[in-house]
């Protein structure tokens, strides 16, 4: 049997979606709310001690961190193969999912959560709000959540995040070999790459658009086009919807 | 033909020197010496465009970062192999291996600068300093050393660092599963860990001791006892006796 826990088709859980729609597995969803801190409840701590999705649980075995589960699922089931298959495209491989991991997935993350994270606690007392954060099992990550919340970031901060961003897009810009970031194979680099850039052109384009990186929008168009990721984007994303009526509830007149 | 770009035995040069002791593989040593910023000079950028060590040539491919440089060398070389048969083996194995680059690693280094940069720059002048610093090609870079040399780190921050360093240690602890991190098998978890603990038993005993982490000191003995580990640690390490130098010259009475 296999179950991912996972938040929809956005960031790391859209990664973790992508190969397993692209190979054909089939598996059980369960689909969680991250805005409402759903990853954080004990009955998840139990199966995560870290509170963050995705997790996949195959057979009994718990598999966290979505880089390491995308290489599990290439490696154990059937279906395209998303790895090079020599060891010298799997290194250029990793090299990519790792510079996700350690510089444009984070920077874009802090981005995120300072936009965000207002909206979705703003119907939370403050003591609501400080028993959330008390059950996060990371100390980086309620340090992030409380100072995102309190919007403590000073302009030169955001700058700089938006300077690794707009790094990550060049350095894709100028990286990539082919229709696909390793030339003519689709392999969990452009898994890796597009959890990021999903929505990129519309919310950040002043960095991802058609004059300073026409070749990441062109690969972007192309990714739209595949049927998995038609298939995985179709998916529910329950922090956005609950995202959307909060932020249609602060619009509103007040009566 | 195979080339190995390092540091001596010592953080990420000791992780990627270490697997291919381990196994046997024979290689041309290109030592440097990264405290005189060897690894910044424009004929090793032009190997490396990021400027750091450990970069592996095989055969005119270019590898960079330990970790990735590692996989590939267990997938490519003959020798004892270093990650487990099984996918889900190696899975828990990479979750380690990705824990020393994320969070591990990083809150080492920054205390590492933090207590050697004064030392190792203090024959040059501010003007040389800055000189050396300009051609660091990543901006991250450049701010860690800059700042690490103005000591302009708080109090704050520097135990911050030590927090993660003694959580770190911490999840070894708890982790270990047998004589070696995955249980019976030595692997790259292993291997990853152990560049960032040679040394800290001595340096870290306040973290890294008999009874706040005694499977950790008794692991580390044991990895000291490896042929291949004494083979490694033999090598000599250019950076630590440019530093053990400049100590002496620094504590000698001016004339």
């Amino acid at each position: 049997m296999l179950e991912l826990y996972h938040g929809g088709p956005g960031a790391n859980s859209l990664k973790a979606l992508l190969p397993l729609k692209e190979k054909g597995v089939e598996f059980v969803s369960h689909l969680m709310n991250l805005l409402q801190f759903e990853q954080h409840e004990p009955w998840f701590v139990k199966i995560n001690p870290n509170g963050q999705v995705p997790v996949l649980v195959h057979d009994g075995r718990v598999l966290t961190e979505s880089t390491v589960i995308n290489e599990y699922v290439d490696e154990v089931f059937p279906g395209v193969p998303l790895r090079p298959a020599d060891a010298y495209g799997r290194a250029r491989m990793r090299v990519w999912t790792k510079f996700v991991d350690e510089y444009f997935c984070p920077a874009l993350s802090f981005l995120g959560w300072h936009a965000m994270i207002r909206t979705a606690v703003r119907n939370l007392s403050k003591e609501e709000f400080e028993a959330k954060i008390a059950r996060i099992p990371l100390k980086e990550q309620r340090d992030k959540w409380r100072e995102s919340a309190a919007q403590v970031w000073t302009p030169e901060q955001l700058e700089d995040w938006r300077r690794k961003v707009r790094a990550s897009i060049q350095r894709m810009e100028t990286g990539m070999t082919g229709p696909w970031m390793l030339g003519d194979q689709y392999t969990l680099a452009d898994v890796s790459l597009f959890s990021m850039l999903i929505g990129m052109p519309e919310r950040y384009a002043d960095i991802v658009n058609t004059r300073d990186s026409p070749r990441v929008i062109e690969w972007y168009t192309r990714m739209m086009q595949r049927p998995a990721v038609q298939a995985t984007m179709a998916i529910p994303r329950p922090s956005r919807e609950f995202l959307e009526a909060q932020q249609k509830a602060a619009a509103a007149p007040r009566e």
